[in-house]
């Protein structure tokens, strides 16, 4: 979490990450900074046309641009294809993960039959049950809880208070913030007679390689198949991903989405935060969701979909969504008077 | 969670849970599986026409039937009313649930005045505060957290990671997974020159036998009276209860719901996912929300209600959304038409 | 959370906070409590008109009322300008925060660095990194999680089970519910040749004072810059704030809010549950936002704004919902049914 300080002259940035130097290469640069906060010792980026602005009051050392951007300031600059690519690099060669020293906290309790090796880390008061298997350098942060039969990959970083249940498998290079569960209980039930009788939840969770999942989401186990979680998949937080889901490779989901029962969600989604799918669904590769939309069908074609409904003013938004409840008996009207306006027209004739 | 794989014949299975065995009694069952993954070994159902196809292909041992599908297949089968319910059934009986050996592991901290009988489980990492009473056979995850004066029933499960606040009331075969929160401070505030007051939220929560509540899901206390949560209820993931709501008898509802403060939301009720409902409403007895509906008024007879915005390819929403903008105009402009029309009618006659 | 039951007379209540009392001073007043469930012991209150029944039957010893509602009733009574927030100041004053005693427990972990007043209460199963500096009279609940170089003022509150990542900033009197994850990384990622590149999330989450954050609400850090929520912000339960967001002093936000990366919310603005406000976005002061609301552009006016659907039965809303569809060629029709319209008019002329 905490970042190196050494600095690096923008010649060899160029040199490690590609790119077009104009200007001084011999400029000191010791972190990635926004156009506004920048300082000389930061390097800054353009990624967006609004922010131009910025660029001519920025107070940094040097600015990474695409192309089309290469005039638009004096200062030193690193002209590239795709500004905000060539910035993350940077910033993550700028900024590694602190890795906490390897070993076991005393105060964690760790079942004899746990295979953990030398090189991960067990952080205070962490629960690990048996038959968990653990990888080579994986980080389990305090008071996380992992169940019976957990494999965990290597390289993975569980910050703190996560919870597994037992036997869901994670990949490799899989980061979990905190307060995320994984291999809860679907809400699977049944109503008898007036009771509801609750459905044993018997399926495992399953993620794959280079999965982040945001703080406090919620990944539920397959009722009897497994939720899968395929590779390279980004959730933000305060996600709930239902019983027997299947999220696609490299589909990144914004914060407060829920993603009902079964539904297979296809590779390269992109959904938007706040949007409702519905249980059973499949939604092809490549689609677009836009935040706050509910799906109620299943998506064959790639594209953008949307169902917001437009805000505003509170006095206007009144004098619309009255008349929406009232929608088909405008449609039947219109309908009425396209019907005596053809019949007048024939009379007129 | 884990679960026995002893196998039972199907002639057994009818024995012990009724219907019609249509096949060889012999066939010997180890666990429920859906069409589309069951093995020879495998009992599965039919209870959605939509999943007939797979009825064809399935490899299953046997099948669970509705009376209307006693024909669709040539399988070992097993002809009843309800196909899930029976399955329900059938699947308890395969996977209990298994529970850990009860008594408290030595990392607890349990204070002394607590009652905390033999037969439960006190996990690792566990802290329990003065004049907690816990009933017979309950299981108390690691890493939960109880506060004074908390009293819960017999046979409930918490998984790890719970919290519940001082003095709330948990009845008997309650579960509660990972990360809920029961009884923390209402959103009780009130504008004093300036500045909120916070308004001490003194009520508790009261929650009745056969609750279950999922994982990372709020549950208020009360401001001055109590939240209540009666029998029977089974609540999704992520869901907020606010202060002083109280859910009635065998109301399911599904993730990522809100309830605001005050509502009484009635018995046998069925919220669809990410359903939104304000405060100090009342909702009658059998009442189903659709998914994603906004509820913002009182809704006194039973029935199905609905509010969703469809969804539709983004080119098409943005030029119908537009319209509705302007839907008080358009209503506006469409009486204009019919009072000319009228007009011109009389003209011509 | 348990209170004192000590009694007061309606007198010296209103000798210390005001207002005009007509009836007997002597009355013994041990707690406040709704007009519904009021005994004789009770101090109660009407601050809504849909109350007022209830006025009629409540068996409170005594109840706070406005100026105009003064003649409501013959009970004993405090007549204010506002009785909400009289009803807020008696409650605070007859139910204060019952702090546990100062100290540390003995399982909390705590580094050798950490500054620690000794008027500061740590709980069981606390995690305290390097260079964490705590204020006088904080109390830290059972399991928290502070990482390494955490700052915390003065007579903060944090509940069981709260994580706060590395160098978060949190001010004087913070009082924050369990499940609270405050400083996880932002949802910063680029894609990068088919796969999701990570930005670090190198800021920090800075909370000023007299802020409240409800339970499982998750504040994620700044990406480079810092997310900042400023002085007596209250937050409800479930909320997601992304990374380098801003809230304003003293705005409120219900539960289930989502609000996306980098947008500012002003000051005393109110924000209704399950609102959704998309990212990189202003919002004024003052501004209302009413429950369920998507808000896409910047709000630059004080006033209040909605787009809620509004519920109906669901075959009301299915023949509705439909023609919302087509909204743009009913638009359409209705131009055309005016041009024709126009023309027969200058034909009949």
């Amino acid at each position: 979490m905490s970042h190196t300080e050494t600095s690096h002259s923008l010649g060899s940035i160029v040199e490690r990450f590609g790119g077009e130097l104009i200007g001084d290469r011999n400029i000191s640069i010791t972190q990635v900074a926004p156009l506004d906060l920048a300082q000389p010792w930061h390097l800054s980026f353009l990624s967006q046309p609004k922010y131009r602005s910025q660029l001519e009051t920025t107070k940094a050392g040097a600015v990474i641009l695409g192309r089309e951007s290469r005039d638009l300031t004096a200062l030193p600059r690193i002209v590239c294809n795709d500004p905000y690519v060539y910035f993350a690099r940077v910033s993550a060669f700028l900024n590694p993960v602190a890795l906490p020293p390897p070993g076991a906290h005393p105060s964690a309790v760790i079942a004899t039959s746990a295979q953990i090796p030398a090189s991960a880390t067990i952080g205070a008061h962490v629960f690990i049950g048996e038959q968990v298997v653990i990888g080579e350098r994986t980080v389990v942060g305090s008071g996380c809880c992992l169940g019976e039969g957990v494999a965990i990959g290597e390289a993975c970083f569980l910050h703190p208070r996560v919870v597994i249940y037992p036997r869901c498998v994670i990949g490799d290079k899989v980061t979990l913030q905190s307060g995320v569960v994984i291999g809860s209980d679907g809400f699977g039930i049944a109503m008898d007679g007036g009771h509801w009788l609750k459905i044993p939840q018997i399926g495992r969770v399953i993620i794959g390689n280079d999965v982040e999942i945001g703080a406090n989401t919620t990944v539920d186990r397959g009722a009897m198949g497994d939720t899968v979680i395929e590779d390279g998949v980004k959730l933000d937080n305060l996600i709930q991903v239902g019983h027997n889901v299947r999220i696609g490779a490299h589909t990144a989901i914004a914060g407060c989405v829920g993603i009902a029962g079964s539904t297979k969600i296809g590779r390269y989604c992109r959904i938007g935060g706040a949007a409702m799918i519905s249980g059973h669904l499949q939604i092809a590769d490549n689609v677009t969701i836009s935040g706050a939309t509910g799906v109620g069908k299943t998506i064959t074609k790639a594209g953008t979909y949307t169902s917001a409904y437009p805000f505003e003013p509170h006095n206007v938004w009144l004098k619309n969504a009255v008349q929406l409840r009232h929608l088909h008996e405008l449609a039947q009207k219109v309908r009425n008077l396209e019907q005596q306006s053809k019949k007048s027209k024939r009379k007129t004739k």
